[in-house]
């Protein structure tokens, strides 16, 4: 086994792809959008990708059935609702170190390339360390003639915001992206980054669809976010204020 | 000197063997029960494994003599009361890094393959964080047929553990195994986790020798479990209670 | 792509340069210097490198653009005023991993060997974990005849400094230069290492002008000298003393 | 340039050399023994080693020179007094990573093995966490047929010590010569491990020159030891007791 070993399943039909990453990252966000989009597209698996990057265990499921950690490709072709041939790129795990990360990105970028990228869209969490009541989805692209298209889909551009830069798969795909002259952008839902979060998820994949320009069922997310919603209220209740907190206080932090 | 090197002391005259692995983990319960077997069944080593991956270090015996830091394979032909080739993989040490415990787990399977695999077993402990009176075996496979025969066996399948997955070459072995279609399946012995555990070995052992349907002694084990139980009960009987706890408390722990 | 990919944009006719390392580092002293003078002098970026040693991320601008993880060379041709060709090194970053900074040192000179090196001047900063009202300028050379005219140029060398010696790409440029008879200079302008410190830069610069007998404007580099200054002493301001201090004391800490 | 780079200065005329180990380790006693051989002995330095493996730093000296950190090979040819050739192995630096701990000691010995190797002395410290009035010196053998040799002069082979083992290239260079069945031996000197061991080093050496059956003088040692013996007395009277200790106690310390 080489490095990364990449196990083809079936060869896709697919020309001038919109390639979506949702890999695991801050509050699971671009993970549980891109999961939800593949299943509401009934988008098919078609490589599954083992490296020496990744983690080195398996998972075992309810049934205890082990697995080997991997990401996985999926694509949909378009049809009379769908404008592009997508391809997905979602996994149990990025790339341990560094080098695993750019090598993971580079090779995922030369194998879609066979089929021609249109454009490159990455999804992802961005954390704020506080809960968030309605979360945005803040973005940020490889060319500036992008930003006012991005921006009629409710994508927000803050300056200074990301600060830190984009950390991982969600940043390389991009910049690799780039220096090849694809076109791309990276949506991150604003998230607390404590928990795995369906409502920025859903925030995240409403301006991905209307970039699309496709419609979908939110309804399994929504269920997902009012559990998360039931869970978190009931930890407040539970828990006691540690110190009565003045009005500036509150509305400072609120 | 590759990465790894493997100096063939014997060519084993094996085929369509049982590999049986183990590796230092949790408790060291994989070691315990695999050293025992290999003695009871008077196994022979016929591979010594060096690598860059395990510590840069020797061990010093009680006589001073030093020795490679190393992982060894034994192995046992069938006979009148053993149905199987056995191969056995113990050592001093797993890979240090993720790449290091691919390599080792991939190298491993490419040379026992050569004999033709039937089976992979991988033996290890289950780490609990509390005492375990009676340890229970847990299991994990690689193709959900092979459930029903591990239960005969008294083998625990029980949904949601472990939550964690497999980590280091117990799990690795299995899942590489998969992917080239051969069974496998991971017994892990409940275990606090604190110190070597020959108690929680000798029940991993117990459901070994039923699928491989032999009897063995285990006087060995027993004796070492004993000394165990008298350091800890000791350490109980040093250790003042910290508070009085209730009979609910204590049933919750219990 | 390689370890290390170099995208070079034009080809510098340039030749004996001396070569100019300003990467972030301490203080982030050698950067502020080297950009400072690469605008000075109105210098070309000529090359950007990329390479799996750095961060895996992408930066993201004011605008929402994002960019690579990248080090950049840039030339100045000698004229009337300037008597050397002279290439910068700077960047986002260093390597990550020790593997890392030696390749990309080594590949560094390698690519700007090839116009012939006359000298490497490298810029950092020597923490001091104090503040500093005036900061001195230490020097460490690879030839003890290069001392004396450091030392008219305001370098200060003084015994045991910098004891730990030189780590990162400031000090493997110079020893693997020295390895090849090329003759290097690392000027350290003292710094609290607690913030970017661009007096400690523009005192670096100081020195670097004298050595290359150029006049530059410093106005900028004072300019952001005096916004920090404001700063660190509102902070001191706000700050409330934790405890009075003797006479004693206090000159031993000024 | 390779991982590992080797500059060899001249060709030593020597054949079935000793090998001695001193590189950096617990209370620098390995080092400063093989120092202090080489400097009564009056070695001469033959190679020198860069590498990868090796920190990303220069070392500055007292007056400003820069040198890459590197390891040194020297030699010692036999005559009237010395028995035996002698190849020294010293540093600034082992190798920062198991890889590179492993890659080095076997370049080493692959280039020393070209003069042929009759044995490997490797010397260390043991550190105890305390402060020893009368160091020991312990012995690790690859051959139970060395031991009485080494017993007679003045080794200790104690039961279970070192439990540990031996980590690094002291270990490793033993463990790697053992597989190619060549004999040698670890000198550890007993030593706090808080601060450099003259004291530690001058036993280790003591043993050393009564294996190669040699005379040297120990006054330079004695003197660094003085001065170390003047620091730490001056330290206890300055530090304050922090609690009386009754007999007992000062029993169970001494």
């Amino acid at each position: 086994m080489e490095d990364i070993f990449i196990d083809k399943i079936k060869e896709p039909k697919v020309k001038d792809v919109i390639f979506i990453e949702g890999l695991p990252g801050v509050g699971n966000v671009g993970k549980l959008a891109a999961e939800h989009l593949i299943d509401e597209l009934k988008a098919k698996k078609f490589a599954e990708i083992y490296s020496k990057f990744f983690p080195p265990q398996v998972l075992v499921d309810d049934n205890g059935i082990i697995k080997m950690v991997n990401n996985e490709l999926y694509f949909a072709k378009h049809n009379k609702t769908l404008k592009h041939d997508l391809i997905f790129l979602i996994g149990d795990y990025q790339g341990l170190t560094p080098e695993g990360q750019y090598d993971l990105s580079i090779k995922m970028l030369e194998m879609i390339s066979d089929y021609g990228i249109k454009m490159i869209i990455t999804l992802g969490g961005y954390g704020l360390g506080r809960m968030v009541d309605k979360p945005r989805v803040l973005g940020a692209v490889t060319e500036s003639r992008m930003i006012k298209d991005m921006k009629k889909h409710g994508i927000v551009f803050q300056r200074g915001e990301p600060g830190s830069g984009i950390v991982g798969a969600s940043g390389l795909l991009l910049g690799l992206g780039k220096i090849q002259n694809v076109d791309g952008v990276c949506l991150m839902g604003e998230t607390s980054g404590y928990f795995a979060d369906p409502k920025s998820a859903q925030e995240v994949l409403i301006s991905l669809t209307k970039i699309l320009d496709i419609k979908i069922d939110f309804s399994e997310l929504e269920q997902k976010a009012s559990q998360i919603d039931k869970i978190t209220s009931q930890i407040r209740d539970i828990e006691p204020p540690k110190a009565k907190k003045s009005k500036d206080e509150l509305h400072y932090i609120g």
